[in-house]
């Protein structure tokens, strides 16, 4: 059956047994882990959609491999309509979890992986492509998730991968047998790398000759022997673990760090091998594809945080000021501006020779370029109208306590007529979305740092058109 | 026959007699006035448009009303496809003219009849929306440029129409015949009002009871008796006038004051009369339009001020500047921006019940409001690229002067190999670009304010829904 | 002796017994409390400097009214230099804690009332600014620190104080007694009430007629019977806690909730009883003189977030990227900026009847305007410069593990000949000046919010000189 | 004597016969051309402030070197009160002309020369010191005003000037005789050099060996024989000439470019001959110097714009309108920004060697780049509260004729009670001082493009001490 339940996603993931470390202690059973169960929730949502009435047809469609019906994210886009629901299905996502749900990275391998091998076979006479195919019929026939292994530690950034002291800064093959490749290296800000079932890894850059080592796509199940997940410390990282003052009542984010410690790939899921000339690609590919996923998920974040502070401001008495309602004005404005260049970069998508839809990468760039720049303001916007609770409001612990939680509740009542433990709750909330670091970085660094999506646009503006424009105007003949 | 040449549409234009009055005299003759001429030249290009191999495509197509060709500069959007041709169009002709081409507002008023006409006869039992029709048809047939009567002079702008002092403020019916209704009143920024042949008048606000004298539509041709046209001043307006350092070698715009001095409107041309509580969506669908050309015309024009930047950056010898090809990045940013919102709102338009296609108001405003926002940013970043001169540079006549000339031309001169002419014509060109003040206030208060832009986009979003949202994620039930 | 040591002040601390909850907890010892002495060691660089040779001559001082030794954090400024040096000293704080050092809110009090207690006296005949004068020798011979009690809960925040259905939303009398007047109310976001000796109390807003009970001022000792301190969550509490992951090694920060759960105040320690007219006064001024303190610190914070930067490009191998170069040149021109305009505001400053000087207020709310804005601009570059495990770097207890700690260190490693173990340790710094929510929210509400220091900036400048200019030039004559 | 008056100093400039060509037109009498003349008034507002009341004893004070009462604008700052001055009178000129008084940069040279000749002959023995010492006293007794000649043409920017095709891209010696040096060469953007009696030559950028013919610093008349004056065009430059529609009735700006074909300066007047060790600290000083001017005079100007969109809310009637409020607050917020750094530049400044003071050049750079990012949005503001007519207003010509003066008169009305000509009036001044390019473009290149505003503030930050603060709070030893 190829559309899970949310339930039969988080069963499939108890039959996993990754290697996981914590906070210095080895965690057996992840799925019960609260924090990485936070974030299993989230990812969960893509699975709850397909059982809601309201959902299911935007996010439910038909294989063209198999004829079945399949979750959108295992479907590499066939047709504009699909690049358009990728953003309008992360949009419904981003405000129903209000954090990243995580299920979009994998999916934007297996969106580049159509293009990339496809290419490569017909240049290089390879066979990667239908190896891939092969592989992404497996991920839709169980409704899998992947998870994108890109991001490289990258040792010294001054050197390329073969330059570096270490030569294990970025990951690649360190041998190779009849059954496989050995792999070693890590790869870092694994967000959701154990809410998936299988690691799928690009290359994190471009590669030049000399790099042939690290010019590697694959794709490998989360615990498989070798890997190690190390989950690291993001801000609000104990409030799950501990159950109280979670803000978000289900759903969080986490981003391990997913060390290969020589790691056997079997060569049915070898996507690339030494083909250096297409890492650029490949990577550039994926990035595209990323910052479109981000224009949707990041404005539906926005809805939510928006909604918050519309509350806050109902919650608070402030309904009436207009400062406030300029600032809610603000973030609207910047969820429809990443909304819109996003779904743009896909109306003015086109297809690739594999048959797989590409977008249009400017105004794919364009969109993430405005959210690494104003996600902040959001953020900044949703503090102003909350007020300062959002820094130093007393733990439900001590709202909750005998002795002084009479107080408390009153003291922190607001507005006439609502109750403080609404009040309560939405500052927490706010506490949550404003401050919890993994979001944050991910505004920012999300599909590669903010020059890298500059670069982009730049690179593939059509430089001579706007030049030519300028010259006619000015009476130049060339 | 329907598509007329650039030849034919200012042959066309000398054949009316508008009264036009500029710097205290009187213009007997506009079309050959050079300052007005600019403004019809740029108007012109979208008739020469049609006669483009590579853009008659784009710009043709076929009436549904009659089967012939026409300029889709005379068609309400029938389709999304239609709605997204505006934008692509818009942006080639911004481009091309490097300021305003001015027809968009003729058509935004045509969009926004062909839906509110139909909805006031279905609820009245009027009769408005044949005569519309009738009227596009003539348009159709003939080719022709309107110009959007919008905005009227507004007296003292904390009273509503019928509370001013004086009852012309905003332009109204003073008295009605058996061949028409007699209107009195002003519109200002006319953008073009002397570059078409129809001036298409609509409320400018919203209506109350009381109003009814200004609940007014209609349609009339350019020199009818008692509309005087008054071309006011602008920044660079002798440039033309004097034939010398013009900068846009062709085009320009110029937006008279233009004053209805009882003028009579036959009851054929008549399209809104006394319905107040349709002022509301008409001038709420008119902006709308409005503001999704911008995003077109505007990101076009941004390529030009794009080319221009890195022509001067090749003429100056800064080409390999950082900081510079960061401006450049910054203003190609912004032009998707604009363009990428614009488009967006335009694939997720909806099918009215007259037919025609209207766009999404929410992502068509926010293209606005960075363009009120950014504009000025793009013309900053092309005065830093480009240099000081683009205040002072020396005129053509002194350039050109059997004294001095010589000199100059040796201290003009940039990098190595670039004929110290381009240099010339290029400072040229950005001077115009970067300070026309008809340009310039326009990136500002086109389409209304930016304060009715975010008033606009706070009132079309569904709060509800991102409260709701908030709601969830806190556990919060009502 | 008036100059306290960092050890007598920690000492001095010890002796109060003050009534604390934290996290459903009773605290009997918030001294060694690891969470509550990370922000105790932060006032207490106050002290530290006092002992350090470069710092002495800068923050010691003569007491004008004993002619002792005083450390300036007991001294309401008696000329220009006193406060400029203001802003100094706490530009060196700022960068040498790296967050909040939370003594200038308890000067900036004793400032306030300098002024205050004596224009209330001159108009109503009371005898405060003596009883003043009297608690400011006292709190200058045993160098102390206060806290400032003056943002109240609020409750509904479009009602005024006594219109509140619970009357106790703000603080205010309840009943008098010989000995004093009994207080009710809770103060909230009370940086560092567990740091101070001394708790003073003004009102937070301006008051009319109805209000009498709310205009109070005055000052009681932190562990005084009634007074309850409630330590509310921030993002990163449970590091100090837990010892681990800490980043900032040794200063962290914290703002309890402050009950004044029927409270007795001496006479002699009561500043304002009911005097409404002198609220807004009092506010203002407070507000004026924290919002210079800002400028200080967190230009200072700056500093060490430039500094952070840098040497995260270096441990990076970054350096020479021109991109970060830019962003750390943009986060040194916001340093500078709110520096100096809170400098201006000082040397501009001005003599008060009581001798007090007071700074301009509108440089002064310029400068934290800026900071409103642009921390938030200043942590997103910081973020964007150091890299993504901002948000995910595997905890100590991990990096330290004998199983996978070789490899986090392998792996975690950057530039060539830098130490694993500096990068982290930077990485961890960058993390905790970044996501930190109680500096955060201060960067934003310190000071009252964004709106309140724009409604200042407004309200304090001159309109009709601005207006005067503009007539002059247009030739208008009244 | 040595304090002239507005008359005495436009009868000084009579006596002056230089070499003037505008549009084509040599000019003989620069006094008597209204466009030049409205540049002369401008400069002349800094000879009116002495002979006013209230500002005489602002800006009279005693020359050290003659006991006599001087203009400060001859005088080198002698102390921390000078350099404050200097922003002080600046302020209060920039709202009094609102536009550019040109009359700083001669200042500029006149301080940075008292700095560097003396540095130049404690270095190599030279005499420049008092020579330049000689000149201050003729400038000082007759009430000079000098022009900064600063700014070369610079041919291919990317080739140092000695690698230039045509060696004269930068002012240079090409000979010398018993009486001089013969230089050639032309200096651009010479604000006010026929406002001038003197043009002050400095270098304009950093040289290095090679580059020895053009580290020279020198003083002439503006009237000196090979110096030819060309006065470009700017965006309203037909307004004074033709008397009409000047919006600033009084003032305005011209910068010409100022050719020196083979000039001779007489020894007496050099004061840098081949020094090339000495250009980069010139230059910075000069720029410097000039920035902390512009954070005096931009403000002031700010002053005016603000009254200006205040009288225009008056005008239009929309007083009460909240986002009117908040633009204008923001521009008082960008002027007390750009204020408040140049003062604090003062305040903070530091004596020489030659015991002349200088600014602090982070917090002067610091102003400036504000003012090259900010000013762009004041205008935007401007323009955003005053509405359309800043585009398009009718000429004078038109409102004063017989037939249709009426007409305009009735519908140029705005709010109730306010003569219709004081609207006029006030939107020509707005369109005046958002549109006019010589002050636009000042605002991002006076005192050097922001990149080198960029660049100095980097330079002069203390890098070390802020890596210092990270470190220790990471807990990082060296």
């Amino acid at each position: 059956m190829a559309i899970k339940s949310f339930d039969e996603y988080v069963a499939s993931l108890r039959k996993l047994k990754p290697t996981v470390y914590m906070f210095g202690e080895k965690i057996d059973n992840p799925v019960d882990n609260p924090r990485i169960r936070a974030g299993i929730n989230a990812t969960g949502a893509t699975y709850e959609l397909a059982q809601d009435e309201k959902c299911r047809d935007l996010i439910v469609t038909t294989s063209p491999l198999s004829g079945e019906p399949i979750n959108r994210f295992t479907l590499p886009p066939q047709s504009i309509q699909d690049l358009v629901l990728r953003v309008k299905i992360n949009r419904v996502l981003g405000s129903r979890v209000g954090t990243c749900h995580q299920r979009c990275t994998g999916l934007d391998c297996l969106c580049t992986l159509s293009i990339v091998t496809y290419d490569i076979d017909k240049k290089c006479g390879t066979h990667y492509y239908d190896r891939f195919i092969d592989f992404l019929k497996y991920v839709q026939k169980h409704d899998l998730t992947g998870n994108a292994g890109v991001t490289d530690v990258k040792g010294d950034r001054s050197l390329s991968p073969h330059e570096q002291e270490d030569k294990d800064m970025y990951l690649r093959v360190v041998d190779q047998t009849k059954e496989g490749i050995i792999v070693k290296g890590a790869k870092v800000h694994q967000t959701g790398s154990l809410s998936c079932h299988e690691v799928i890894v690009l290359p994190t850059r471009t590669l030049a000759q000399g790099d042939e080592d690290y010019a590697l796509a694959f794709a490998i199940p989360a615990d498989t022997k070798g890997l190690i997940h190390v989950v690291g410390r993001n801000s609000m990282d104990t409030r799950e673990i501990e159950g109280v003052d979670c803000g978000n009542t289900r759903y969080s984010k986490y981003c391990p760090t997913l060390i290969f410690d020589e790691v056997l790939v079997p060569w049915e899921r070898v996507f690339m091998f030494r083909e250096v000339e297409f890492a650029a690609d490949t990577v550039s590919r994926f990035s595209a594809y990323h910052r479109q996923s981000h224009g949707g998920c990041k404005s539906g974040k926005i809805d939510a945080m928006t909604g918050a502070a519309l509350l806050m401001m109902e919650y608070n008495g402030t309904s009436k000021a207009g400062h406030h309602k300029e600032k809610v004005t603000d973030m609207i404005h910047i969820a429809e501006t990443l909304y819109g260049c996003s779904l743009a970069a896909s109306y003015e998508g086109k297809k690739e020779p594999s048959g797989t839809y590409f977008i249009d990468p400017v105004l794919a760039n364009a969109s993430k370029i405005h959210e690494g720049r104003e996600m902040a303001q959001v953020t900044r916007f949703l503090i102003d109208v909350a007020g300062g609770f959002v820094a130093d409001l007393p733990s439900d612990r001590d709202i909750n306590h005998p002795e002084i939680g009479g107080l408390l509740k009153k003291y922190l009542k607001g507005a006439t007529g609502i109750p403080v433990e609404k009040r309560i709750k939405m500052l927490r909330l706010v506490e949550k979305m404003a401050m919890e670091s993994a979001d944050t970085i991910s505004d920012i660094h999300g599909g590669g740092s903010p020059a890298a999506h500059r670069l982009t646009i730049f690179r593939e503006t059509d430089i001579n058109y706007k030049k030519n424009c300028a010259k006619r105007l000015a009476g130049i003949e060339d």
